[in-house]
């Protein structure tokens, strides 16, 4: 396809974990690609970074609607997901936008100083599968469904963001690779399921955010300590936005930052 | 090795989801195969199938002492599970067994009615992944610890009941997809971090059981409604008793029934 399509239509976007890292960055990108009158909705538990973000993108922006949805996805219920969606349409009707597109980019490493047999808290492992599995799922489900039109003709986008870690195991990080491995599966089936959405497992490389910082500072394995530098936010994002734009992957790849 | 020399020894053997099915059958070759004064803690919700399971084997092998545990995976914490392996222990010392093993078979379908944009309650994934994810990962680390003895060389095996769905998308199977994706990896994981436990996920093709009488009963699709007749109980534990005993695969592998 003409790469200059795929973005600048009126566009429902949802971004989770956007108050800081890849998903900030993303947003700022999103927001600036995206038609007039499309609706950015943020996700985030830190109410304050949001605000800030959703101010930024006003002001580069004005003909983009920035909603800001203050959730805790470790510790939320359908309802509250459900809400936050309905907030953002604010009266608005799903059939209004040419492209309804869904980041699930919120996520957490886990303890990377824990190995598997230090995994001793049921609450802890529920908790973090909660954040990682359930929350997603349920969203994604709660968004593919505001946009099911038997009328009007939209595209749909999803994306996972996934890891390297989804695909191959690392020591330190049993349970980010274990939801990692397990996002990547349920977009697989997904993506089987609805032929009309196209669904990407985007692995953004080693991205230089908070999460490295932690993951460098916890891990006790050489493996992941020499990892050396890592890349930007602006970097990894300018190649999803590309990716997007180009709209040649298969729907329910995983599809690396490295890949050619 | 010899593969004569893998079972006849004091075994701590456990196996849970135990009452029925793949488990039930596993647990009866495995009461065989080990050696005199083993322990056999069997787990899952069920009582009354365990008990009667329980003399079936005390029965046939008075030499293994049989243990039940009663407990229900999806909703119960570590102390739960501890209390469960002391039990089974009954004071007897982590040293004086010469294997250790841990079979992880427990598992649940989900709702095979339901797509990926049907799954609408937060709870209900959640509740998944604490059975699926969270108590094999929290009895696995339970486990493990009982036999770090320095001064015993014992031999320590892990099997993760898996499934072809673990590594391939299907329809219909989403949260199962994503559960047995995720085992999979945290095994891939463990075996990273523990070169000294022998690590198998084991997928056991499509088997008579009371699963597969409701993923049939409940799935849409042709590609899995087609599947046509599956192996029984016997046939594939008979495989897994084998390629244990070969014990030439590799650690953290899956390894599915039909492999050469």
């Amino acid at each position: 396809m003409d790469e200059s399509c795929y973005w600048n239509k009126k566009t429902f976007a949802i971004v989770t974990g956007a108050s800081r890292g890849i998903g900030r960055t993303l947003a700022e990108k999103i927001s600036q690609q995206i038609g007039p009158d499309s609706v950015l909705l943020l996700i985030s538990r830190d109410e304050k970074d949001l605000d800030s973000l959703q101010k930024a993108i006003e002001t580069d922006r004005p003909s983009v609607r920035v909603h800001v949805g203050v959730t805790d996805l470790s510790n939320c219920d359908e309802s509250a997901l459900n809400g936050v969606v309905s907030s953002a349409l604010a009266g608005e009707s799903a059939e209004s936008f040419a492209h309804a597109l869904c980041v699930h980019n919120a996520g957490s490493l886990g303890d990377a100083t824990k190995r598997c047999t230090d995994l001793l808290s049921v609450n802890s492992c529920v908790q973090y599968f909660q954040l990682n599995l359930a929350s997603v799922v349920v969203l994604n489900a709660i968004f593919l469904r505001r946009f099911t039109s038997p009328v009007v003709q939209q595209r749909k986008t999803v994306v996972n963001m996934s890891s390297l870690c989804g695909v191959e195991p690392f020591s330190s990080l049993s349970l980010y690779c274990t939801g990692k491995a397990g996002r990547d599966m349920f977009f697989k089936v997904l993506a089987k399921e609805e032929p009309d959405v196209r669904v990407l497992n985007y692995a953004p490389g080693p991205v230089e955010t908070n999460m490295r910082v932690q993951l460098l500072h916890q891990s006790w394995t050489e493996e992941i300590k020499s990892g050396g530098l890592g890349l930007t936010t602006e970097m990894t994002c300018d190649r999803l936005m590309a990716i997007l734009a180009r709209d040649s992957y298969a729907s329910g790849a995983h599809v690396d930052y490295y890949d050619p």
